[in-house]
């Protein structure tokens, strides 16, 4: 078995890990949202930990109400111009915690004598020590090129702040059960994702998802492209509306990321359009309304919390990768090029 | 000819006509800006009024080091849950000012308390209505669904703000040059831009830029895509290279957008690999060295500064998407299936 398939299947014993290990600190990191002059908080991060930084603006911003900014890592290491800091609470998120670009970023904002706070895989890395807390991923070693456990528990590690932030007891118990809801969704997935033969001579495919899956939207698209090198993007259907659509050509297919909850219809609201361009739509849902319309389907197993779903909601999109990957004869641990590791500035 | 050149050849006098006109609003607006309780900016925008909120982005965050923020729309929509928004001002940037997500975003400020300021073509628009002060855009009538002299007009708008915030007579001298600078962009674009007829067969490009020219990286992207149909991407270098860089296949076309200036290294540190993919490379570029490297050089007119440099380096990629559009046999004032307002939730 490849790396990656064997570490998509690691991701439920991973999460529970996490989820185990980590309350104390993640309470301990969670008083620092407590701060009175905490106005904002700014993440840094490339890569699959940008998703997790898209689920962080949803999930934050929508309970907690706290408006979160993403990090313009070359005002630090190009220009020499950072941004004044002051509100801010500032966060790394970065798997190898390597990246010089994502520890510049802490590393201004420590100067600037603001808190801050890296979730990381390596409690070893530059990234840890240059912050002042650190939240463990607990994602084992990940061996793939392409992240899987540990982009889940870099949402489940976002989750873990969330509900201790709230000291919220319904919020936590939710959380406690997805390392089992993983596991169904991951079986499900293997078991019933179809071959995808229809898709072996796509050039690309458009990924659409809004709210706290927008995020999700955007791994589904950065997993089948790092894996096949089909061209992918991701949109939020009021984005794609105002332009791009016009390149959505008869054929080109178009993943809808709608899990129940309230985002779902609006993500909805983008099918006639893309019907009427002809587009072969997948969608990827627990509403059998929603499943009804596409011509492909990626069923997510019910009863998992919305703010929780992107948990899920990404394991269909994993396992699409792997098949189109196959499909296209390519080696699913080393795609085309890539290094495990990235180092920008 | 058609209304898109008519428009792109009216961008001078556009410009010109912002700067006589608005800039007395330009300095009340730049009073907003120096509220002791500001930290932050929070600007709502969809198309190309995000590539010019990117402008603002690294324009503001760079040399007055304010951090800039994107707003979320659905949680003001969708969620119904906003983020509190002290230490904000909040700017909404749209041609048509009747998009009723970004509408939204700057009714809820106001309902906070928080200042507002409008960027819009008209100023009789929903959006101009709701914010507390406008900066009217004076790009007179678009006809053409891809915007043009409206898209140049909101950078113009922009770096007026950033002048009068500065009180700065150089910045000043230096704007107040441009649309001479911009006409002769014009001239010598519409005079040397290829006939790209060896990409008469490309599915799609990507384009990569950074810093102040990472939103001309968006806006090239868009213009190709709206007008052409073309699938078309923008990453900056760091982001192409943490996983998406692997669906650039031999023979994909590759925009690369780097004018003089301090990201310039940064952005031709991506040329090796690129080529190493076997992509083909366009370049954008006032500097000899970078277009020498590229098999198609879009030249960029010497003399302006960095600062200012989105309001022409635009240009090649208009005519570029002109061009390719009539290669592809389509119709430049009704990219198909495109509406001139969109209105989103």
């Amino acid at each position: 078995m490849s790396w990656l398939e064997t570490e998509l299947r690691e991701q439920p014993e991973a999460l529970a890990c996490l989820l185990e290990r980590q309350a104390a600190s993640a309470r301990t990191a969670a008083r620092l949202f407590q701060r009175s002059d905490l106005r904002y908080l700014l993440i840094a991060s490339r890569g699959s930990s940008s998703n997790v930084a898209r689920y962080a603006q949803y999930l934050l911003g929508r309970a907690h109400r706290v408006p979160v900014m993403f990090a313009t890592p070359s005002l630090y290491t190009i220009y020499g111009q950072p941004p004044r800091l002051d509100g801010a609470l500032v966060i790394g998120i970065s798997q190898s915690g390597a990246s010089p670009d994502v520890v510049a970023v802490l590393a201004e904002a420590r100067e600037q004598g603001r808190p801050t706070l890296a979730l990381t895989n390596d409690v070893a890395s530059p990234l840890a020590q240059t912050a002042e807390a650190v939240l463990p991923l607990e994602a084992g070693r990940e061996q793939a090129v392409a992240a899987t456990k540990t982009y889940v528990n870099s949402l489940g590690a976002v989750a873990l702040l969330f509900a201790e932030m709230g000291n919220d007891a319904t919020a936590r118990e939710e959380l406690a059960r997805m390392p089992e809801a993983l596991a169904r969704q991951i079986e499900l997935s293997l078991a019933e994702t179809p071959s995808l033969e229809e898709y072996r001579d796509a050039v690309g495919l458009t990924v659409v998802a809004r709210g706290v899956n927008y995020g999700t939207g955007f791994e589904i698209a950065l997993k089948i492209r790092e894996l096949s090198g089909l061209v992918t993007e991701a949109y939020s259907p009021a984005d794609l509306m105002h332009g791009p659509i016009a390149a959505i050509q008869p054929g080109w297919p178009v993943v809808v990321v709608a899990p129940s909850g309230p985002a779902r219809p609006s993500v909805e609201e983008i099918v006639p359009p893309l019907r009427a361009r002809g587009a072969r739509l997948v969608a990827v849902s627990d509403v059998r309304a929603v499943l009804r319309r596409a011509q492909t389907k990626l069923v997510l197993a019910p009863g998992v919390p919305e703010w929780l779903s992107p948990l899920t909601a990404v394991v269909p999109g994993q396992v699409a990768a792997m098949r189109l990957t196959r499909l296209r004869g390519l080696d699913l641990d080393s795609p085309v090029g890539l290094r495990k590791v990235t180092l920008t500035r």
